[in-house]
């Protein structure tokens, strides 16, 4: 049986979908964020601008987390050595974990090696812990959260139209009423950027005596007083179950963790294979992770920045009669409706204006809503932000895709 | 509902077999492998000699290492901001992902985020790209191998008995000749120290029309004239479909890949979940990888020195008549053979000897055969290790615990 030929044909549906995916080489300069240089396949390489990254604020080049990299690296070494139960648990990893734990205002908290496995992990851990379990699972959830939920049965999987209360009540009044119950969601839809509202669907699963966990991913170190997410800002912290977030986005670091009461997080500590059986966080990232956490907590005005620049770049784009799309939030989607378009766009910007944005595809996003996806920092500037525009509406013009004057549907 | 219930049941069911963990909160200190500081949950601490790292070969503390994770931080910064297509692969990947293709002589490699991952990931994902494809796991692979053979129906996954190639073979037999098959196994397996017949199992698989699957997460940089494993020792790494290894335990790091035909690895970057949807590496970690593999592939006397500290280690246990099992690998195996003695040696080795090694017990390994589970590396000196069999001596007394004349069953 040749095989290379299945691997071949599985390659071929990718590319016939027109999501095969080339990535980019880029190598970013600290002190020069959002600037990198980008090396093409024949090894030359230039300079551009990242506008797609999820280092939100810029966090990877704070002087502060470098150091405290740096250090931990000079104290205790590159990697742990070990799972966290055999020697892979040093100090730099309880001290996270407290801080975390501070930081959402919870009892506990539990480090995993990234936040996909922390939404992997936790989730299909709960359907060990609390036998029958059913998750209620918004439509737009992540991949990782997906993933974690398939490990239940299918009577145990209900999924919800995304950020529909009423299709929720609908499920959730139909379900068992002595049945365990989990609700799992996102704050922030980073593809879309729209936010759940939390309030409301804490109030929804209180109703009907289910578990809330949420996905602060794309929020945490950016909304929030403190910077511990939606949540936080909304005022419904307390009452969210199990809050899981990542050290990779706003924290330009790297890991996941889950944040809760004391006996959710050691029953998942003890009963979590992805949390158990693999070798723990470097000490460098941890003790890079505390760092930034603890700066973002203090200075609520690289929020405002953040909020400002990414107004800024809404507002602009609105003004070239850019089609972007109704985000709430940090994120600034540009719709152009077309995987092909859509590739070609992103090509041009990156070769002659120097612009790194990825396109956004199928199965990412529905087929017809192909989109560019801007993440402004506080570091982009006015300057930047023009190129960007400038560049926008040469391409749109040269594309010939429709204006839909502004905000698309 | 109350839910804390079912937590604290779940945390009550692990408590009652004996297997509650709690993690000791260790310092290493850069430079002093394998010294640490213990921390008590009091606060108080002590020096130890950690006896139970998987850095196998000190190579977290080689400088070499640590410098090239210090020049990638300054250079790169923290994270690097982004999953691998989007914006997220910088050159450090690349670089590492060319050299891992060359450490094990193969068209390409891809790297995941752990080694747990690239298992998980891999497996889960051949399912998708061969429909109805069978994998032959043997009996005593890694929880991460098994969690991605779950992803198939139960009809596509045949357990067979560790390391028994006529049971292998009576499987094999027994399913269709025209569906894909794939063998899946480890090399070294931890936990035993046995190692599989990797010549025999590649001709067995051959005969049925199979891939192989590998993981050399034990074997990778300590086997092998270039430290690639022991399919490199034994002349079969180009007869292995796809080996997969860490970056987490020899080469002192972080992260997992595979390695394979350029097809293979493209089929499985363009499928896996657990590849494209999370935040890729730091690019310090890769930069510390690339270091080290290139270390390891020039300096075979470090494998020399680690394969002699280990037989110098099993021949003082043997010669005190302490019970080692037979490992023909650099783990050294005690049995204790009950799980509660094993926690007390272990605890008492940590509060009077200054000795860190974490008891094994069920579910890692079946009840009854509980041990201890020494890592003796280059840097465990002769003294360090008469004192340690000095301390299993007093304790095996004080725990009256049969001696079985060196080895045991
Ligand atoms: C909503 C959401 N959850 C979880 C993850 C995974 O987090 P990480 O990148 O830390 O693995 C991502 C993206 O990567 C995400 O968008
Ligand atoms: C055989 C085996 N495979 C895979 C892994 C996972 O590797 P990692 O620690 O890099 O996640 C481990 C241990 O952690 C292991 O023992």
């Amino acid at each position: 049986m040749d095989y290379r030929d299945a691997f071949r044909s599985a390659l071929e549906k990718v590319r016939s979908e027109g999501r095969y995916r080339v990535f980019a080489d880029l190598k970013r300069h600290r002190g020069e964020f959002p600037r990198a240089t980008w090396t093409r396949d024949d090894g030359t390489s230039a300079d551009v601008v990242v506008w797609c990254s999820n280092d939100y604020l810029g966090q990877g080049q704070n002087p502060l987390v470098l150091d405290a990299m740096h250090q931990a690296i000079e104290e205790a070494g590159a990697g742990s050595g070990g799972t966290r139960n055999i020697s892979g648990t040093t100090h730099y990893h309880v001290e996270l974990e407290r801080e975390l734990a501070d930081l959402h205002g919870k009892e506990a908290a539990l480090l995993f090696t990234s936040g996909y496995v922390s939404n992997e992990a936790s989730l299909s851990t709960l359907y060990k812990i609390l036998p029958g379990l059913i998750v209620f699972s918004d439509a737009l959830n992540h991949n990782s959260m997906i993933s974690g939920i398939r490990a239940g049965a299918r009577e145990q999987r209900k999924v919800f139209r995304h950020n529909d209360l009423e299709h929720l009540e609908e499920l959730l009044a139909a379900a068992p009423a002595d049945v365990p119950k989990l609700v799992a969601f996102e704050s922030v839809y980073s593809m879309d950027g729209d936010i759940a509202d939390l309030p409301a669907m804490v109030a929804l699963a209180k109703k009907y005596g289910a578990m809330t966990y949420l996905d602060e991913v794309h929020a945490v170190g950016m909304y929030g007083p403190r910077g511990a997410g939606v949540a936080e800002r909304d005022g419904v912290m307390d009452q969210i179950d199990i809050i899981e977030g990542t050290l990779g986005k706003a924290f330009g670091v790297m890991g996941g963790y889950i944040a809760a009461d004391a006996v959710i997080v050691d029953a998942i500590r003890s009963w979590a294979d992805g949390f158990i059986f693999t070798t723990s966080l470097p000490p460098a990232l941890a003790a890079g992770a505390v760092a930034s956490i603890r700066y973002l907590k203090e200075h609520d005005e690289i929020r405002a920045a953040h909020q400002e620049r990414s107004a800024s770049l809404k507002a602009r784009l609105i003004k070239a009669g850019l089609p972007v799309m109704p985000s709430v939030c940090h994120i600034v989607p540009v719709l152009v409706g077309d995987a092909v378009h859509c590739k070609m766009i992103s090509d041009i910007l990156l070769e002659e204006h120097g612009i790194y944005v990825q396109p956004i595809n199928y199965p990412t996003v529905p087929r017809g809503t192909e989109r560019l996806r801007f993440t402004p920092s506080p570091a982009h500037t006015d300057e930047m932000m023009d190129r960007l525009v400038e560049a926008l509406e040469t391409l749109w013009v040269h594309c010939n895709i429709e204006r839909v004057g502004g905000v698309a549907a």
